[in-house]
């Protein structure tokens, strides 16, 4: 095992990855910037090496002060949390050029699963599922037509150059497979210069359903169960869960065998995820992968009782990983994960930074808070807004969500404007506690906090 | 299940009932003496009723206001909590008379269990271990020599009528016998006017070993693994954990099954614990039953993810339980509670009531927290010191050791003194690392704590 580890990172996240050094008795080293000094994450490391100004440019994305403070402290490895440089092949290079061991997958490797279409060639190659694509320019309206009939309906038409949605047309009815067609080629040819485009099956109510994975240096691979984070606003997870309410047995075990498959083809290492798209009759798509850590880890390791960030460490170190090979596919229970962030969620989420004046965390059985601040803290405006994750653990669904409306309840954070309101009204929607819950979910249930 | 229930007590177990409520769906109505108004429990609970003041005799301790108040809330039945009166026939009959359910076993197990002599009896015919014993006054030193050499040396000359170690010598060799013998007497006619004496098998370094235990109206009964509490200042628990590192898993099977044969032949319903003595060669005696929910409860909870306050309320309430009938003897890892009492540890543990300043709880994965306190609670001196619970679990006992210390560390309450550097120095003594635990460890490992 290490002896010291540079932590790349600031917030939550910091702090979780401070805690695993302490479990395992490594020493642990935070680089913070100047507006993170009193943080309870630098406040609880071991050490702590000032690397520069506020703006993230100027720490925590500033590769050469990070590799620097990791040398001149005499640290092993760096840790780089999420978010920031975590899934940066050039950070993970120029860790191992200066002798530090990078605690995430080799550089390549993130390379090839970072850029989109490459990962999902991949995994293609590898034998997972990806959305049912044309492979190229639909150059003809007949071999548009062909396509969608092999897929089924409905078929989303985009442009090769597109993004923003410009130039992509949803056809439900092959009636309207032709207008849509000379649509979206004129829009795109508007758009981008470019009337070239391709055909992808579309899902209409899918599910953001992930599988965690790890991987360590002697061959073993796991799958960790999956999470279900289908409640987003606008592409942000907001709260997670953990078993998805969607599988059943056998698709979970077919899913984690999936990915077990995907890591080991790709010669993947360390923690990882595999996001997939799940469509209601079972189908599910590759999306993308995950090359690090996630926020919403904690959920996994409630039901598997595993610690996550500790498996990172020891593999990174060179030790065997202590979840089997194959992994876990049968979870312990069930699990949440609210994110509470200091946002405005009855004003469109805007970010709201500020002292916290008063703070009382819930507590009790199955109750877990992943939080860097404390009452008097002053949130700075620089950063992501999340404060803490609430975590929350039940013997069942049911038992878990009664006991999620109850930490939620006892959640007091004052002097900021907070999530928990709206993780509130979540908890009480009845589709949300069937588990009914597509991506759609916040439009089409809470279509007020999309204002 | 309830609709509504009166909890009788106070501080953290009254929360503890109140998240249980909230976990079924029960409204808690809690009842509080006027210093005790601003605590979390009386602030979470749904309703609350003042039942005078401070002085427990006019408030927790006052039968007719707790039943008074339970039957004009309308709740259905009463949650004594620990300590107070919790393990009080009257008061438990007192509540069934008024159409109230006591939530604990009927009031004549209570009587049967609670008296010493008796529940020594009752397990004896039950084929419980208990102590060799004279079995009444030893009237000649000859037939004390007679009984010592049956049951080996030492043992232990104890006053019939005697208490507070007056009249009680411990004999480890034949040749003082006759002398302790007589001493004995003399000191218990002085003491007591009365100089019957009998004689027990002395436990030398015993452990203090407890089994949780579980039984519903359907005629099942459970034993819920074992809790290790041997860290004990002058009889006072202060950190407990399980399971017991002394046990094998042969011995935990053989004390579990034995204590479930108890509960079966005492007609035991709703939680109860066993206190067993275990002795360095592994045999076991009983000691005495507790015949309610206790402090040192959730280590068992984390151990067996159950949770043994909502199952009190299950049983009482005439559901079965949902603990397997015959109970759970493979521990799932390690578990450590931390008994934080408002006490001066460097100066005999005299309490500190007082403000506290600043609070901050620890967090991350296998940390648990259990309070009633928060930033700026001001502490009475009306009442026993326990402040708050830290529990810890992890795979293994190690693991959960190393997440103990950690979570002692990030643990940070200002104002008052507390017993938290007692526990820090405890996890870092090596005999506690190694599990070798027994009653006297304070005196012969922190003897500078009992001074």
């Amino acid at each position: 095992m290490f002896k010291k580890i540079l932590i790349a990172n600031r917030g939550e996240i910091a702090l979780r990855v401070v805690r695993a050094c302490k479990d395992l008795g490594v020493t642990s080293c935070i680089a913070y910037s100047t507006a993170d000094r009193n943080t309870a994450a630098v406040e609880e490391a071991d050490e702590r090496v000032c690397i520069g100004p506020a703006p993230s440019a100027q720490s925590y994305l500033d590769m050469a002060r990070l590799v620097g403070a990791a040398v001149s402290r005499g640290c092993e490895a760096v840790h780089p949390g999420y978010g920031f440089l975590s899934e940066n092949a050039e950070f993970a290079r120029k860790c191992l050029e200066n002798g530090l061991t990078f605690i995430g997958p080799d550089p390549d490797v993130i390379d090839r699963m970072g850029e989109k279409s490459n990962a999902k060639q991949t995994m293609k190659a590898a034998g997972v599922p990806t959305v049912p694509g044309s492979d190229g320019a639909v150059e003809t309206v007949e071999e548009a037509a062909k396509f969608a009939e092999e897929v089924g309906y409905p078929v989303l038409i985009k442009a090769s150059a597109g993004g923003g949605g410009k130039g992509m047309r949803e056809v439900h009815d092959p009636a309207d497979l032709e207008h849509e067609y000379n649509a979206a080629r004129s829009e795109a040819r508007v758009a981008f210069g470019n009337d070239e485009v391709y055909l992808e099956k579309l899902i209409t109510r899918p599910r953001h359903v992930e599988v965690q994975v790890m991987a360590d240096n002697f061959g073993h691979a796991a799958a960790v169960c999956e999470r279900d984070c289908s409640v987003q606003r606008r592409h942000q997870k907001l709260c997670e869960e953990a078993p998805s309410p969607a599988l059943t047995p056998e698709l979970r075990h077919e899913m984690c065998e999936t990915a077990v498959r995907a890591v080991r083809a790709t010669g993947y290492t360390n923690a990882g995820t595999i996001e997939f798209l799940l469509d209601e009759d079972g189908s599910y798509y590759f999306m993308e992968m995950n090359t690090r850590i996630q926020v919403e880890h904690p959920v996994t390791e409630e039901i598997t009782r595993t610690d996550l960030v500790c498996e990172q460490l020891r593999i990174a170190s060179g030790e065997p990983m202590t979840i089997p090979d194959g992994g876990i596919d049968t979870p312990d229970g069930h699990a949440f994960e609210f994110r509470i962030n200091a946002e405005d969620p009855e004003h469109n989420f805007r970010p709201c930074p500020g002292t916290i004046t008063k703070l009382r965390l819930p507590g009790g059985p199955g109750v877990r808070v992943d939080t860097h601040v404390y009452e008097g803290y002053k949130i700075p405006p620089t950063y992501d807004s999340l404060v803490a994750k609430l975590i929350v653990w039940g013997p069942t669904r049911e038992a878990a969500l009664a006991r999620a409306k109850r930490a939620l309840d006892e959640f007091q954070i004052e002097g900021i404007k907070t999530t928990l309101p709206f993780h509130r009204a979540v908890v009480r929607e009845p589709d949300y506690a069937a588990g009914i819950v597509y991506t759609d979910f916040i439009p089409t249930h809470m279509p007020q906090f999309l204002a």
